[in-house]
């Protein structure tokens, strides 16, 4: 509440896959994620109206995994009061010293309080905005990251964390009958999330969201991924949700990284904007025009890596007995 | 072969409805058709673009059923010549004379080889043209009927039938892995169809399609049958299929009668035209986006009525012993 | 700079119009807009997704002109501080107290450093998110208020203003070949605009933009506006301005108000985002397909009225020699 | 009118160009033409529906013009009968024995009643068809030609020769005053038209009408043209005729030939079609969203060559002494 330190928005994601070439395909031709840069272990990649260095790295490794997710802060000050704060409340933040990592500055690490690894930093290396190379528009033509979305056991306890200790505000959220917050969607940029929590098997990530200029851009995608052999890939949609009103598609990576494309959400800046409430069986929350979601959406998420250890975290059940809409049974 | 008739396109359908102001809320508001005129027992509905009267009957009647499908040929004297063809084969063709059916000139019905009640005409009352009257349009702005999707047992009878007396052209066919046609895309105007026929228990209607002019009409009326309460009608889509091309979505009106909005074909009409041959197991085929159509998809349909008893015709299992492509099993 | 009151966005304009009627039709029939409420001498419309009570008014007048832009701010302490700082520069703001306007709260009004009439407010009420009504959308589908454009005889002054006083920050600029801001966009949201200023005769409004969701609502608004006899009121567009990269429309209502449809633009949130510079003789600044901008829409623009007197006020030629791109000569 | 040919539709182009690389790099690069093959003197064009060799010849040449305008016959024995017929008329057609012509068979080339070169062909190799090779679309996505449109000093003339012998119908067409027919839209393929004549200097080709899938085709086309450096080639559009309702863009290529991207039209085939007349002066006829066309889109058109000597044909001014739609003056 009384933090001085600003969060700006969500701002990149490294994920773990097995098989670089194998994942290129995917993200650069298939979707027109941009390759700002690569070495024997990474992937950099941007959205087309990024002009910061990359928003999603893909990283090695012998299995599939999340080593962080990042948000940017408004100046490099920020990180040492945020610092200081995740100190005072004992959760053992991590410094990664500038030049440690390809083309960020500092950056600060800690397990959130839901055991998700969380990174700050303000600096990072610019690069071409492509927005007006329109010839060069592929796929799902991304222009942005938008958002995470997390699986966590206890989401009013990361709801509290989020709002009362990191200043997020909320813009929807999806109540169980007994009014507890089944999940909540969380923002600092005033679009509808940098962040949401989903009750369930937990700390995983669900999804990394991508911001597309229009729905067209879905259709392309699926047509394009269609036409190279990635039909399997798509897990879900196009469809409009009504929670956020996004017009979405989910995909899975050849690794089964699940990311989310996304357009048509709304302005969240005024101050005095009051959250949406959706009943958890709202058949129009999810899907407004009703489809049911494939199970494997509600079950399978990406598993976390631990701050310190580098390990795979541990992950509990979701707190709350109400665990799947009612459509679902 | 020689038959000098010409069948110039699938034209209109006379479908039986229970309750006429639930179905017009749904085709009018819901979709955007435009309703030409109304009595006691009928609403005459068009598309955007149509100059003729009507190219879909909403009939009060019981029970939902389909009471005839019909063609328009190409002049008065076609008919007479398709009444002495369906004559030499027995087929005992029946005239509804001019005055008979609502602004329809004289009409030739019969029951085709499938036992499909079909019908052909040639004069239409001759109304206002919508199409440039965007500010009435609504839903999904149909723009004009396109085809007819039919189950029947035998498909490679109706496939003959069509193509060597009928002078039908087929566009694609689906065959088994022994190479019997499952299922085949017959035209007389060149796009991908004026009719098709499935294999499956039959004859039924599956359903009746139209014509709209790009995706985000498809997009649209998902967004428009959300807000109306209708999402539990959307039942298959939006989605591409690898046969035609079209971008499609299926709905089933308030007495599940079922239609398809469609657009995204292509030209046909050249005479070294080759078809394009599917297997029925290629997943690409009913979605090119490799989505499973549901259950209802495959198994539900509209019983046909027959011409001279308007009794709900009996159907029989489709004789084709692959019934259902592999992905549905 | 060291001011601590809080400019949240563009919220609305006040707009006099000879013939509420006639208004009507176009707004509402013609472009979409919603209609939250009138009187006699006003009509309060709102965009699909706004909850705020109106972002732009309608107001009888003998004569076209713009009683006043207005401003949301992030708290009611706020107006203090900014009448405060207005005192200091001598620039005697005027309070108008809660109830003297519908549903707005206290404002307070100022003529800025080139004469323009500002309002700043904290209150609205609150009405319904017509969002997810897409069976009420029509012609541009018109989703919020986004920025105010405004033609000044010095740019400079302007921009120093804003951006020392307010907290504006620039997210582009066009300068003459001497390095003189010829143009600038600012903003408070993190959008390319809550304001732009153009180097011309005035202070004049040159228009209002409203944000749309995706370009086929520009076609559609073409359409629908040549539909209804309005093809006169298009003054230009669609195209895709270089300069912000938005998909524009500018319209003309009938007592020549202008509008600008908008979709299109990027994220500025950034605290190192770089403003991007474009040349006044650039061709693609204006339209980044090439074309030329009719010679009505940099001569013309709408009056303002004095916040003191409410007369007309008196315009200045730009103060710049080279008063438009070389391409309109 | 007795006449036994049938000719099906639009089928080629043959464009003199002086640079096949800036050429090439025109209508791939920035149109997504498919290049089906190339030699040193010719690239061969298609669009991602056809599966015949081109539809669109790029011939190195000194000069800028027109060899000819193709249209495919329904059978061989068909072009038999129409040289058979233009003997009859004295008209001296030529044969272009199979094997001179790169892909197509035997041909027929005659200069019709106003001098223009026309080719009748039934045979064409056959290519793979790109309609879902979605990754593989570029810039208009261009789907297969459509049609011709020709200046012609006589435009009554060449409407009864077109309607009257060759078996052309009308779809809609512009009157004057007094009743002259200054302009006609005629097809074979069941659509608004193969070709139009125009009033004007001519014979002259106008444009090659290219039919795109949908208005986000065109909207795409403009943004890729700006990025490589084409905006200049774009010379009228986005836009709505009126006559036709075609959603268009006019182009002209690096040696100013003049294409149009073209989608949106409707289905003609009913033989009680009735043709739709615009008046010359109607402003909606031309864009139906009150555009004026540019001069150069009235006056300039490109050359047609003698099919016998290979000169540029002289050119005769239009009969009708209104020669432009009164909002052109």
């Amino acid at each position: 509440m009384s933090h001085s330190f600003n969060i700006v928005r969500a701002a990149r994601a490294i994920i773990n896959v097995t098989d670089l070439d194998a994942s290129r395909d995917f993200y650069v031709n298939g979707l027109g994620f941009i390759e700002t840069e690569a070495d024997e272990r990474h992937i950099y990649l941007r959205g087309l109206e990024e002009r910061g260095h990359h928003s999603y790295v893909l990283q090695k490794s012998n299995e599939p995994g999340v080593e962080v997710i990042s948000y940017k802060v408004s100046q490099e000050n920020d990180l040492d009061e945020l610092a200081a704060f995740f100190e005072t409340k004992g959760m053992e933040p991590v410094w990664m010293e500038e030049g440690s990592q390809h083309a960020v500055g500092r950056a600060l690490r800690v397990q959130d309080v839901s055991g998700i690894p969380v990174e700050f930093f303000y600096k990072m290396d610019k690069v071409e905005r492509m927005l007006q190379h329109f010839d060069k528009y592929q796929g799902s033509k991304m222009q942005r990251i938008d958002h995470f979305n997390c699986m966590v056991p206890d989401v009013q306890k990361a709801y509290d964390f989020y709002t009362n200790e990191l200043n997020y505000r909320c813009s929807e959220y999806t109540a169980t009958n007994d009014d507890s917050v089944w999940a909540a969607w969380l923002y600092r940029k005033p679009t509808v999330h940098d962040v949401a929590f989903m009750n369930g098997k937990g700390p995983r990530l669900h999804h990394t969201g991508f911001w597309l200029s229009d729905p067209m851009c879905v259709i392309n995608t699926c047509d394009v991924l269609g036409s190279l052999g990635y039909a399997s890939n798509i897990e879900r949609g196009p469809g409009r949700h009504g929670l956020s009103n996004a017009f979405f598609l989910y995909l899975r990576d050849p690794d089964g990284n699940r990311v989310e494309l996304y357009t048509g959400d709304y302005f969240t800046g005024d101050p005095d904007f009051d959250p949406i409430r959706w009943d958890l069986d709202d058949p129009q929350r999810a899907t407004f025009w009703g489809h049911e979601p494939p199970e494997s959406w509600f079950n399978e998420a990406m598993q976390f890596l631990d701050v310190k250890t580098g390990e795979k975290m541990k992950v509990d059940e979701g707190t709350l007995s109400q665990r799947m809409p009612s459509f679902m049974n």
